[in-house]
């Protein structure tokens, strides 16, 4: 039987946060329905942030109560803090997702706070969701370069992804979020955290800034990654990287997937239409090769 | 000391043989002088083929003797049969490239002649080739599929590739045509034709169709290859696939080689430039991802 790797859909949170336009929540909830309906089985559905700093994500209480319950699916929402998380359950989230970095330059600018700070600040988000039963991730940022600090040694990821791991993260998503890195640097890196948290609690998560995202991939499920985040037809990109041209698109990773002989219960061409359709909504071109190419 | 891999740099000839609209001898010329001065040693420069197949190539003749002579740089033509290298030598050309494919329908289509016929066709050239001191370059195509009958089994491959060599190339480029490849498929294909011929007389050549390219490169460098295609911001494309979407982007692989710490001779900053310039020319954005986020 074809060994499973777990792909992390992205694109209604990450992919759609940083979108000049308020995309509609109807929209948005038939986005996830279409995923759903692919095969994905973890779906990123919003985020509980102040609408002051990420307006696309305004109607997060209103969303998430229309998901579908028992399933059989995923759908996290990243929280900031205490205040984040408590909203989000009160609508019903079962998992949610914490974010700092692993450059303290870059946590300073993106939220204002040090690393330190930052992993104090979710320490009674952890341990409210032990308590509550709701499952846990946590993305670290700039894991192969910051747009302030530069260069990030592999030892500041080692540290913040192990504190993660250890304040109860079930899995830890391990973020080139400007796209700088090359495969062997990425491989480097994730066999590094690999050492300190089990293979089996990482994902790695890539932007295609440099074209590089699928290779990064390749590199990283060689060195016995199992589970990759990206975002339907590339959707995303860094507002702090210029030229950022957005996530990993899925259907690129996911016809990566099926020609390496992985399983991922993934339908591609329902994918394609799924990412077709975004793309028309958002009113561009899919940056997905394998979406143009199949696209019917 | 950094390892080195060759870049050989298409643009000129695969980048623009399928352009609807004419490109000017004197902007190609200046297409090659850009390409030569960011460091690339190997530039396919045109093709001495019937005007009537290939319209964008009907200035071979002009073009070639207008090329710097003794600048240390291999400027490679593509020819495809005893009189378009007889042509192409009469211009003063040091190095021809002669290409056939590991699919028999794929050959029958493309060369209006079976795989056999099409290596009967080299054996003059390659004769002629050897008493002149012209260098030959070998192209299979459709090492991993094939837009006629599909599979391609790698024992074709092996079995083209090694009557070319017998006869004479002293390098062979593996194309995957259509993009269809993954990276598993990539590896295994070069490592089985690699058992027959030296790896150090290999080449890889991927077109970007599925976004799988940058990986299939990825993968074939750890299995040893170090002769890399591309053409500058993924121009090209073959008109038997759809959706196709261009070579491999020269600007990307460039990137990706650096950060792997290869050595190329190449700096990417004229590259992106020169890229830039033709994709300007060609009236279209640049198709690669590292263009678009280093172009000042």
């Amino acid at each position: 039987m074809a060994e499973h790797v777990r792909v992390v859909e992205v694109s209604p949170r990450d992919g759609l946060q940083n979108e000049a336009a308020f995309v509609a929540t109807a929209d948005k909830l038939e986005l996830i329905r279409r995923l759903a309906a692919s095969g994905l089985r973890s779906i990123e559905a919003t985020a509980f942030v102040s609408p002051k700093w990420v307006p696309q994500m305004a109607d997060a209480a209103e969303l998430f109560p229309q998901l579908p319950r028992d399933d059989g699916r995923r759908y996290p929402v990243l929280v900031p803090n205490l205040q984040g998380y408590e909203r989000a359950v009160a609508c019903g989230v079962r998992e949610v997702a914490v974010f700092t970095a692993a450059s303290e330059a870059f946590t300073r600018k993106n939220i204002n706070a040090g690393i330190e700070e930052s992993l104090q600040r979710f320490e009674p988000v952890l341990e409210r969701a032990r308590a509550d039963g709701v499952a846990v991730r946590g993305y670290v940022s700039t894991v192969l370069g910051c747009p302030y600090q530069g260069a990030v040694p592999v030892s500041d990821v080692v540290r913040v992804a192990a504190r993660l791991h250890a304040m109860g993260c079930y899995e830890i998503s391990l973020g080139d979020t400007i796209g700088v890195g090359t495969a062997g640097a990425a491989r480097a890196m994730l066999q590094a955290v690999a050492g300190d948290i089990p293979m089996a609690a990482l994902a790695v998560h890539f932007h295609d800034t440099y074209g590089q995202a699928l290779a990064n991939v390749f590199a990283c499920l060689e060195a016995g990654v199992r589970t990759v985040d990206a975002s339907v037809s590339g959707t995303g990109g860094c507002p702090y990287a210029k030229g950022a041209s957005g996530n990993l698109a899925t259907e690129d990773l996911v016809y990566a997937l099926h020609g390496l002989g992985f399983d991922t219960g993934i339908d591609l061409a329902t994918l394609v239409e799924t990412g077709s359709w975004l793309s028309a909504k958002l009113g561009r071109d899919s940056l997905s090769k394998a979406n143009r190419a199949l696209h019917a």
